[in-house]
């Protein structure tokens, strides 16, 4: 068993090449984690995820605590054993998902009450009922129990929301079973505020985590205060632990957060949109549902390796697609697993090479060349 | 290229253990073909497909037609290139599905004219026309255009409906387009009456066909009715031809009809039952949906080699269906399919040992062992 770790291999301006060290193995990063909401990366088999090149999932907590429920997980061996992947998981701590998904929520100092929306059962989380069921879960990287403050916020709210979060992160800490290979990962909070974000980073650092999110973002702000948000706070991180933008986001998004010192991400995107017919490209986006494919012979994307566009014709995808088959859902989620994973590769390549603007601007005039409608 | 063809290896009473040949390979019988209706075998890749053992797909000319349509698939290289499965590809003739699927059908001699249930489109399909659909889709073996008589009929009705089928079967015939490995099947018609199957086997055979098919069962007269009509039917057809129940169905319905000499068959309930938690075992069917399973870290058959059985516990493709995941309908279906093939696999060796009457008695009490509650 390997120590939880994290070492930089190299940097390239505020971007850095480096290896995150777990119970379950290596990750090499900047990395990106396919979203396995309900134990399973929708429409995919879990060795088809790691064909694609993933070497780490995010698990729901929200969603694993409500079905089939944390302890039942654990009685059956852990999430890893449960859903057959032996490869690293990060589950996130159920605070965002109970404000977005639950009904009749309640927050106070201890906690959040709310009732579930599958089946309106009452349920409450805390910081040490967080730890507790990432703990069965035996997640490989366990995330603070945080609130997500809501966007836009007014700077008062926003900090006592960061604050709360600050006052849950030691909760979490404290609550936290230290295992070998296994880590625990604090939230900086604080909106778009430079001030408050750097009393968040100060705080969480004086705690102590074995990395570091940025949490509350991607939530309306747009790519500008986004990236705004990331050039003031990426530098308020410790350099030796990973950094992670939870939620984001499309390739460009990604692509500017690299630049700007970020290390992980996670986001239902290609998986979402390989349901709904949207594929990414290296031309862009495509809409297979559109008739204009109905007779295209060529394969999807030119320049990608993956089992959808080494076989397939967009022709055969878009009549999947419009028969409403689940195959269409298998081949387009694999594809774009398959793309995120080597857009990854290759700003992991042009870190490691020193040329990490120039590929960005390849990458973002690849992906404006046309072909293609908008999203 | 082969020339299309069938040899009978060893026989069992008046069971078979056969090979057909075709121009894209060889099946060995007595075979089970999954049904791909609209290009895809629901919820899977076909290279799963044929991991599961499966030799050869069916193709639904009705759905095909409709949707992306013939011309189409033709101009795109075929059916096999279309869907990626360089396989055998056997299509029926569109006549069943006219009946059970269409909407304002017209039926005379020439043929049937209909709306598809897709778009309310109008279509006609005569034999003439369901060759030419089947010659474009490029199908290994083409199936004649037949009416599907409905039951229970009286005797008059089945006669000029089985007679009307025998003049189709010529035009069918007189139109398919011979061409080095492919083959063209005649469809037995008759009801329960053997003196119209007798009939219709007789006229079949005066036409001449490279296989025949006993059409007009598994349509609700029962286990009993159909084994009966069996009997004295598959006595009627060639013993150096392949012979083809439409269809059919539960596995002790292919037990009892291979034999009675039946060599091919083909049946949604594998794959539609992956999709509505219903699984095939060697103890008999299990409901993943039933709360029982909720907490069972068994696999689902331990008999069975696939990856829904080897990696995955009961417990979890329980919660994957619960939660509506797609991937519990991909592997409850891979391990349907699978269960089918190594019932076709055990059926083969059976015969040539020469033990397929205790075969059979040993797999008709397994069915019935329970652990599990009824389909």
């Amino acid at each position: 068993m390997t120590a939880f770790g994290f070492d930089v291999l190299t940097t390239d301006g505020a971007a850095r090449r480096g290896r995150v060290q777990t119970a379950h193995g290596s990750i090499e990063t900047p990395a990106f984690m396919p979203v396995g909401t309900a134990a399973t990366v929708k429409a995919m088999m879990p060795e088809s995820v790691a064909a694609t090149g993933a070497e780490i999932l995010l698990g729901n907590t929200y969603h694993l605590m409500l079905r089939p429920g944390a302890e039942r997980i654990g009685a059956l061996g852990g999430l890893h054993k449960f859903m057959n992947w032996d490869k690293p998981i990060l589950t996130d701590s159920g605070g965002f998902q109970v404000m977005s998904l639950s009904k009749l929520r309640k927050l106070d100092e201890n906690g959040v009450t709310f009732r579930s929306h599958v089946d309106g059962s009452a349920h409450h989380l805390t910081p040490e009922r967080s730890m507790e069921i990432q703990n069965h879960l035996d997640a490989d990287i366990t995330m603070a129990f945080d609130e997500c403050t809501p966007f836009p916020a007014e700077h008062d709210v926003a900090a006592s929301s960061m604050r709360l979060s600050m006052r849950w992160a030691k909760r979490s800490k404290d609550a936290f079973v230290p295992r070998e290979g296994y880590g625990l990962f604090g939230i900086v909070q604080g909106s778009v505020y430079p001030d408050l974000r750097a009393e968040s980073a100060a705080k969480l650092q004086e705690i102590g985590f074995d990395g570091y999110a940025i949490g509350g973002l991607a939530v309306g702000e747009g790519q500008e205060a986004m990236f705004e948000t990331l050039e003031f706070t990426t530098p308020l991180l410790p350099t030796n632990r990973p950094r992670y933008l939870m939620g984001v986001g499309k390739p460009l998004d990604i692509v500017g957060a690299v630049l700007r010192g970020v290390d992980m991400f996670d986001c239902v995107m290609p998986t979402r949109s390989g349901r709904t017919a949207q594929a990414f490209t290296h031309r862009g986006t495509l809409n297979l549902r559109n008739a204009r494919h109905a007779e295209d012979p060529r394969p999807m994307d030119e320049d990608c390796d993956c089992p959808a566009c080494t076989h397939y014709s967009r022709a055969y995808l878009h009549h999947l697609i419009r028969c409403e088959e689940i195959q269409g859902a298998m081949l387009l989620t694999w594809h774009n697993l398959r793309f995120y994973q080597m857009l990854m590769a290759r700003l992991r390549a042009a870190i490691a090479a020193g040329t990490l603007k120039q590929t960005a601007a390849v990458i973002e005039a690849e992906l404006g060349r046309g072909d293609v409608e908008p999203l």
